[in-house]
């Protein structure tokens, strides 16, 4: 295993840190923000317009990989770093999430998932060990187990099964990622829906497991934004301070404020992605839909002080002719502008947490995301 | 006007040279294949992409730019250039075309053209001082005549009928450009279907009028190769030799080889980007569709000995990967292949006119080209 993580900076108002991902394939500074390339590229990007943008991980899906091209294929062009022609750190999730989402059949046992592909209705089963296989050939730098990522809502009791036997898996995984071998690093997965007291014990037993880091899992799938920060508040108490702890799948600038500022150091989330092919970008001031009929004649940046190549090149006039108009170029753009927004808005907060005016940025940076009115604010 | 055409080498076998447009955005060397930016962007790239492969002038569709976003929105960003960020050339056809492409209603009357717009049904008229207004509101470098582009086939009598129609218009075009002035070269078209003696007094007619320019229209829609060739080689001996000539449309690698030889200096084309969106991409050794089977496991590059962004750092495996499963990354990789194998291609033939090899790089590229049997050689 290549790992190491090491803190910078203690923010003395609240559990804001910065610190140091260092794996296989470069540094990590922390907290990060990490761009979701769930079929083997960042959808509209290019790896090479990633690195411009500054990112330095991103994430790939095991569930789907899996099913297209084939984690055994990906082994054979060398790795998914050598197969899409990133040279900088990746993670991969489990496959336990895409897995709970699915429409179509799946039975969980102790022994593991069984599902059909949403692909042609095929038969798969997933289990730890199968899970670690298919992560070690996929060959990410820092890789997750499986677990079961509850439904919201569910009784307390299905919550408690559930997260225990997260946590057997989780053993299961730790015990196969060693059998394997070689340079990456499992992370565990804290569950236990929104209930305090499972959440406490199900995260103390993952640590006593022992892993690198641990992501909070099973947060931001439908639970009111109170429950998902009171769950990260007592995290933030459970967790081993000199780990680094990562929100899976969250979430929008302001989630990253509230749970950075609750000790979160890494995220994932397709937020910035997504909405771009919406033909929504993310600004200073709130949520624009550039596709609305008043930016006709807009012939503004989507951000005045945006150093994006959109933003640098073309007017809000002729984006949202091109995503009216379906052209590819228009989605681009909005990607590479959202993305941009995301590693700038981390980077900010990371050199405001060194400098210790992190609540003050924070303060700052709502203040003018949620005043206009003339944009949607979440 | 801003124009001047030069001819540096003429070909001692055919009727093959090279030379170089002065342009108010530039220089560009001929024989120039010209991508096409239907609605202000080549189809899945970037300005900057299209830039670092070489390209220093692209085709703008007036028919889909006037009706989204409409001439006068692009008059007020600045024109077209500026609209979508590009400094170098830019040609636009007439919407002749287009218009008689259409399956909705469309009269042509001796006034001009009514047609219903194919996204909502509204009426519109182009008559050909209609379409210089618009042209000159979009402000491209090279602008052409309103014609009426004749169906395939038609009778002798229609597209005599059409032709002289098409002529009446040209002037009435030159007209009223002249009185709107500025630095836009205004070229002709010839039209006359596939009937030799049309097509001769066709292009006397317009060489009347005296364009600096002359397009060669209403081929590759439908006509055999060979009535395509001799109606090009008959342009050849009627128009003259000093002014560059433009054959709309065309075509395939092949294509541009034959018509180069038989005098033609500019090419316009959505084959290369069209193709590219179907998963098919243009190699030395023909064309091959990478979606297919038998490239699941291939990890070279499309071509090997090609310099483009997708070639230098992607297997097939992975661009097939990413076509199947509908990535943008796909299409982005194989435009930006095929477009640089054309532009490739027409620079290796300029090189050759010019070091007098152009017959032996032609038959040594088609023999390559077609000769290998696991490709598609068209």
């Amino acid at each position: 295993m290549s790992f190491k993580f090491s803190i910078y900076t203690q923010d003395t108002i609240t559990s804001a840190r910065t610190g140091e991902l260092e794996l296989p394939h470069g540094k990590v500074k922390t907290p990060v923000f990490m761009p979701v390339g769930t079929l083997g590229t960042v959808k509209a990007t290019s790896p090479e317009e990633l690195e411009n943008i500054g990112f330095d991980i991103i994430l790939g899906n095991t569930y789907h990989l899996y099913l297209r091209p084939g984690d055994e294929l990906i082994k054979k062009s060398g790795g998914l770093h050598s197969f899409i022609n990133w040279d900088r750190n990746m993670l991969t999730d489990s496959g336990g999430f895409q897995v709970m989402s699915l429409q179509q059949f799946r039975k969980i046992t102790e022994q593991g998932i069984e599902f059909q592909s949403h692909i042609d209705g095929s038969s798969h089963f997933f289990s730890p060990e199968r899970v670690m296989e298919i992560e070690h050939n996929l060959g990410a730098d820092i890789i997750m187990v499986l677990d079961e990522c509850a439904p919201y809502p569910c009784t307390k009791e299905y919550a408690k099964e559930s997260a225990d036997m997260s946590v057997r898996w989780a053993k299961r995984c730790k015990i196969k990622h060693e059998q394997l071998g070689g340079e990456q690093s499992l992370f565990g997965i804290v569950q236990g829906s929104i209930f305090d007291d499972l959440r406490e014990e199900n995260a103390k037993e993952l640590v006593g497991i022992d892993f690198p880091g641990y992501a909070i899992g099973g947060l931001a799938v439908g639970e009111n934004k109170e429950d998902m920060l009171r769950i990260v508040n007592l995290m933030d108490k459970v967790l081993p301070k000199d780990k680094p702890r990562y929100l899976m799948g969250v979430g929008t600038p302001l989630d990253l404020l509230e749970n950075i500022e609750r000790g979160v150091d890494m995220f994932d989330c397709v937020m910035p992605t997504r909405h771009a092919r919406n033909g929504q970008v993310f600004t200073r001031d709130g949520r624009l839909t550039v596709r609305n009929g008043k930016y006709k004649e807009d012939f503004r940046p989507l951000q005045d002080d945006c150093s994006c190549y959109a933003c640098r090149n073309f007017s809000r006039t002729y984006i949202r002719h091109l995503i009216n108009v379906k052209e590819i170029l228009g989605v681009r753009l909005t990607t590479l502008h959202n993305l941009t927004f995301y590693n700038t808005l981390i980077k900010e907060i990371r050199e405001a947490i060194n400098s210790g005016t992190f609540s003050e940025y924070k303060k700052n940076f709502i203040e003018r995301y949620t005043r206009s009115n003339d944009v949607q604010n979440i």
